[in-house]
């Protein structure tokens, strides 16, 4: 049977790549809105309003729900989910304890798959920067990340992902460190994290490690947003299978 | 009880860098020879000709020689070292299978241990390409080492450890290809191997997995032949304590 | 006015995308052809055969052709634009000297431009590669390409221009070695090029020098095809105001 | 005639590295000094206390002192040399405005030459980053400087050159950035400066411009400290036949 998905932000740098790899696979569209939905097309499909979201839910009934949008957005459209029983899958990053908290509850009502990156190479990424970190245990660790200028919060979700596992992969505590300048001797134990903000870059995670006269440096690229895109809408088809419960991408990709 | 060590080759690079590092660990050098052991000293120690090498061994005793020479040099140091049981330690890369016949027979009479490369960081690498390489089944790989322009054999044996390991984890058969030119299009399950030589550099090597939209490159770098030379002493402390037999770094390396 | 273009190789992957950026920037597409043009639509344009090449040139009288096909094809399109006087820009590499005469002989009715890169990024790496070996002009350099695993000829087109500009930025005679394996002693004045194929990376281009401890490493990374239709609709726009000749993008580049 | 130096910091990184290079040039070294002199020999040179450097400087009358400390010891050497004559090179960094005073007052007495960095591959890279920004004036810029973790200040000399020297070649002020978290959005004209400390890294400076789908990065790496007391005595054997003044290494780099 054909997916169909409802696709919020749907204007957006993703969601456009959303509706753009979603025709390119057959994925049925139910509906798409944004928050200034005014009618305009995206690859065909007409966007509506935010405010109308609830009612489609209902009249539409998709399979489940693709956001790529903002903290505030995706928890209003989670409670809405919540409440019609459609699956969400979200890429937003930057939430606050409070809108994890949201969502948490919503996933009491219905699926919520909450994923920072949706690539299988980053996902193979986190598993090599784990055998990496466990085999040179004492070697300092530096993080960085890059991505387009448009990108406003900072480390990215992904990077944050990153520095959770490498933490869990280190005995004793750790320090992340966010740019250093003027006087800023490393601590042993620091993680040093830095956010480059460039172009249109699509995504770059490298994780570096250095010691005793040698380094091992590990680099993700994704080349293109569908990527991203393609992850989400396994993920989507995936979610339309399960009962509610509150999943995270990371530990169910081995599963598409 | 302070470990003493014969070292070969010893006017080489790497035989000058062992000597360096003995030095700072205070680690004792029974005796030191070259091809061309002229009397010439390194880092204080006196290099006596490889003529003398079989005589040294019964006067000096050892605890085991440390040899970063020629396929042939040390084949021949192995038969000595088999003839007086003391245990060798080599680096040397490039050899034939005749050559690798020639060691395991010396290995029946004394510990002989044979390593690409002895550092940490490269089984690191290792484990970490193998982690990926399992993670993205079909994503294409490529192998890129860049080391200083004097080497002479091509591509380095760290490389050609790592082409074992990649194609042990992937399934169906693998083909490598040395370098491209003119029409070459690639087959599937081809491994592009590629060798820069430039410089002074130490030694690099650099995996390339890539597909759908995205790419993983997991980059090791040698700062210094000091990391070899501390991982070829740390080698040799435990072999002093072995049974004959052959040995690999690769899978002894966890032990130190 | 709007530029108006004929787009040849139409459903290949820069044929693709040049109709995809011509759609975005407003751009006329005159018509589209390729060898098996049998009426499929690429972004809304019908896809026509080449055979009726010639005859549509004369019925739609495009301002230029944008042409990213193979030797043979871009010869064969060339002369049809010779006897129209339609200006031609081409991005086609792996050219025979008997395709560039061809190409030569054509420009003596209508104006040729050849571009192997149509990016400006490319055009400022290989000012920054001059500059580099015009100060370092000692150490070894070593060139590394790396494109998705469909292409078919190595080195890139790019590449060979980059050759040409640090031979020509370096004294003495130099040699090109493609690949190294076996005994393959580095002589002084070779440059070693390596091309890598993997997954559907979209080009990137990679330049060392190294020498006295230390190295330098220059490298352009295309993020999308889209920088070099959008090169290549820059050049057609600025061709078509030429008078009969042959041009080169690296030669014109500054002027768009 | 063989140049004659004193070298001051004789037990730091940088010290240890002069005298090992001044031994294996042949070049002579008057004396050693450093803040706990206190009779140990480096390289077979006794450390004499930095109390005695200005008596040394009138006994020994070197042709000139080579310097890397920090900021308050140079200021106190630079006035020694002012008082004898003697030429000063140093490679400190992290000056304040108030030991640049110092320092240039100094050299009105005798000739001071002041290098954050004494490669010939970083005044490459230099040229080739002027180059780049030169050509794509709109595209974003971020810096990355990585060197070992015993390093106190941040950015690197190095990387303040650099900022120079872009900001030379750009049109309209900007801002330098130094780390991002939280809301962080990009202000054009912002350049991000990211410091990576991390094992012994000798010192790595990399430069990223992106834009239109694509992105340029030039990138060097000191593989030793050699490379540094190199340049530092090819400056000191320079600085020796000049008169009073305060001199840079990237203006006179090209003479040596």
């Amino acid at each position: 049977m054909t997916l169909s998905v409802a696709v919020t932000g749907a204007t957006g740098r993703m969601g456009r790549t959303v509706l753009d790899v979603a025709r390119e696979r057959g994925v049925d569209v139910a509906f798409a809105v944004n928050r200034d939905g005014d009618g305009q097309h995206v690859e065909g499909v007409p966007v509506r309003p935010a405010g109308e979201f609830a009612a489609l839910l209902d009249s539409e009934a998709p399979d489940a729900v693709v956001d790529f949008t903002g903290p505030e957005s995706t928890v209003e459209y989670a409670r809405a989910c919540a409440e019609t029983g459609v699956p969400l899958v979200t890429g937003t990053t930057g939430f606050s304890e409070a809108d994890v908290a949201a969502l948490e509850e919503a996933s009491t009502e219905t699926p919520i798959l909450v994923g920072a990156n949706f690539s299988r190479g980053v996902q193979a990424l986190l598993d090599a920067v784990e055998s990496a970190v466990t085999d040179l245990p004492e070697y300092d660790v530096e993080l960085m990340e890059t991505h387009h200028n448009g990108k406003r919060d900072a480390p990215s979700g992904t990077a944050k992902i990153l520095l959770d596992r490498i933490e869990g992969a280190r005995e004793g505590a750790s320090e992340r460190v966010h740019g250093r300048e003027g006087e800023a001797p490393r601590d042993e134990g620091e993680i040093g994290v830095h956010a480059r903000r460039a172009g249109d870059i699509t995504g770059e995670h490298d994780v570096l490690l250095a010691g005793n006269h040698e380094s091992l440096e590990l680099t993700h690229r994704a080349g293109s947003r569908s990527v991203f895109a393609e992850g989400a809408l396994d993920a989507a088809a995936w979610l339309a299978e399960q009962s509610a419960d509150y999943y995270r991408f990371e530990t169910i990709a081995s599963q598409l």
